[in-house]
Parts: C-alpha cells; sequence; structure tokens
C-alpha cells in the first residue's frame, strides 16, 4: 500500500506523534482468505521493530496455521527482533491445568480472561486473537465486555481479531476493519487445501 | 479458516492427490488492507514446508514492507525452513548494473522477464509478486503474456499476485481470488500510518 496522507485532521487536540502511536484495534472479517495470514503478516512487522508478541489461537484444532506458529516462533526465538508467547486453545491451554475438562465455551472464555491479565499486565505489544470472532458471535465471550476491556486497556497494546462475523458493536468500535471476500476459490472446483497454502 | 470440504469432485480426471498438489495462481486485491500482508503470512507457510521463495517487489519506494522483509530474510538465513530470495524494484533489481537508468515501465518489466526465467528454471516453489497488479493495469506488462506464462510454467510452483485492480482477465485464469475490502481505516480519522502497523 502506498503510503498515505490522512484526508482531514481529526479535532481531538492530539498532536500528530500522538495520533500516530496511537494503540490501534483491528479486525479482519469476511468470508474470504487472508484474515488470520494478513494477522500473522503483521506479526512480522511487529517482530521488526522489537515488540512483543501474544498469539491466542481461539480454535478447537491445532492443525492450522502450524506454518505460522513454527515461523513466528522461529522469530521469537532469534533473539533479533521481539519475542513471540503462542498460545493455543486446541491443545489447552497452558496455563490451564491438563486434567481440567474444559467446554469450548468455558476453554474460549479462559482465553478471554488471559488476555485481560496480559492487557492490565501491558505483556505484549501486539495481541493476535486469531478466530476470536466466533466466540463473541456465539455469544460465549461477552462483546461489551471486550470492548470495555480494550477501550480502556493501558499504554500502548495493539490488538488484532480475526474470524467470519465479527459482530457489528466490535466493527463501530474498532480503529480499522478489512473484510477477505472470497471472490473465487480452488475448492469450489473440487480441490482440497494443500499443505504450504492452506496451513 | 475451518478445514473445508469440496462441494464437489470435478471430472477432470485427476486423482484426489493430483488435485491436491496442483500449482496455484493466487490473487489478492480490491482496496483494503491486508493484500500483501496476507501474501507474506503465506509465505510463512511456505517456509515451514522448506520451499524455496521468491519474493519479487514491483514497488519504487524501498521504504514499504521492511517489517516482512526483515522478519523473512531472518527466517530464510535461519536454516530451518525454506530458502527466501528478496528481490526489490525499488533500489534497482539486484541483477541489473547500477549505473543502468530504468524507468519505472522498463524496470517492472526487467523485473517480469527475470520472474520468467525462474519459473523455467523452476528456481522457487512459492513466488510472491507483490504489487505486480499495478504494471498489469497500466499495460507496462503484458497481462495475456503474464496468464500464459503462468498456465504452461513447469512442476509444482505456487504464484501469489497483489495489488490493486488487478486484470480482470488474471482473475478469471486464477484458482484463488481474494479482495481486500476497506470497511473502515484509521486514516479516514486523520491518523497517519505508524511504524509497525503500516510497514
Amino acid at each position: 500500500m502506498p503510503q498515505g496522507q490522512p484526508e482531514n485532521v481529526p479535532d481531538d487536540g492530539l498532536t500528530t506523534r500522538q495520533r500516530r502511536n496511537r494503540p490501534l484495534v483491528l479486525v479482519h472479517t469476511g468470508t474470504g482468505k487472508g484474515k488470520s495470514t494478513a494477522a500473522f503478516g503483521l506479526a512480522l512487522r511487529a517482530w521488526t521493530q522489537g515488540w512483543p508478541i501474544g498469539v491466542f489461537q481461539f480454535v478447537k484444532s491445532a492443525k492450522w496455521k502450524v506454518g505460522e506458529e513454527q515461523a513466528l516462533k522461529t522469530l521469537g526465538a532469534s533473539g533479533e527482533g521481539g519475542s513471540v508467547a503462542w498460545h493455543k486453545m486446541g491443545e489447552g491451554w497452558s496455563w490451564v491445568q491438563r486434567d481440567s475438562q474444559l467446554s469450548n465455551e468455558e476453554a474460549a472464555r479462559e482465553g478471554w480472561e488471559q488476555v485481560k491479565r496480559d492487557l492490565a499486565a501491558e505483556t505484549h505489544k501486539l495481541y493476535v486473537l486469531d478466530e476470536f470472532a466466533y466466540p463473541l458471535h456465539w455469544g460465549w465471550v461477552d462483546t461489551a465486555e471486550v470492548i470495555e476491556v480494550l477501550r480502556t486497556r493501558p499504554g500502548t497494546q495493539h490488538v488484532v481479531i480475526t474470524g467470519r462475523n465479527a459482530p457489528p458493536e466490535l466493527m463501530d468500535f474498532a480503529d480499522l476493519v478489512t473484510e477477505m471476500t472470497k471472490v473465487k476459490h480452488p475448492m469450489d472446483a473440487g480441490q482440497k487445501g494443500q499443505r504450504g497454502i492452506e496451513w
């Protein structure tokens, strides 16, 4: 994307610098591909800036996104850029006892509780809440509470939320919303997902 | 994205395995964010698979995507996954003599000539032709030729093309087309791009 100039300057009493460093909430939604992929691509930029990155995967299966996981963990361990903490709901969140049997709904809520704790402690500078739109859409996690927590989060912490069916209230609140629209997909022509492309 | 099942099985004489490993052409277009970011995110998956990756940036300025560049080069140099070759038009393609003064149009064509050579030699398994939709849209590089070269490329070489205004013929030809649509962008509210998020 070419460097953009703001179309108008808001009357919000902030300097350009303050506005520039404003913590952002980004939402990637829609039925097309690229929602999570673009979020992990953003993490590459954050890593280069040396930012601590927290990834929370709100999905059941651990099969998906192994490519991104391995690559970002390798970057995090390289000692050159930012750190990478990778949390997965699919295998049970690491901070939850193994023998506790959480339902998916409970597990999603538990993930959100950890995000809240990390936001309060300013643990990361970029949060990737991957597929978090689903538990919001299903009502497992309260959207109004999420918005309130995000609105009052301390410091400069950027948050990217991905997933289909992001709640309208969340999109209203977010600073940047991108909808990925499927124009054409090989599965329409009977092709199954393939390694290296789909995961 | 949850794992999909094909909606129908095509009558193309291919086995599921042959179809699964079919080389793909992907197009990320539209006016929203995430086109290039999602392409570089795809490169993370390819890297994890150990694939050689070739990135060709068809943009004038070298300022953009430095985050992705540094991260992917670090991955490529780690020796753990695939290799990463990163070619930039903005600083003059590395294989072009420094003192040759190419116009942007000539430089874009020269980039495409190198892509053709690499495709013929099966140099990479994933090609990211970043912002390549622009020279196609402007007619600097002939879309019909690009389609023909891609159609007849040997082996299993995946190609991702990004940029606004991808030509309709290219989208017709591509296996997967995603349109990124801007729903809301902080620049609308007068915010300038910020480091770590925009680049």
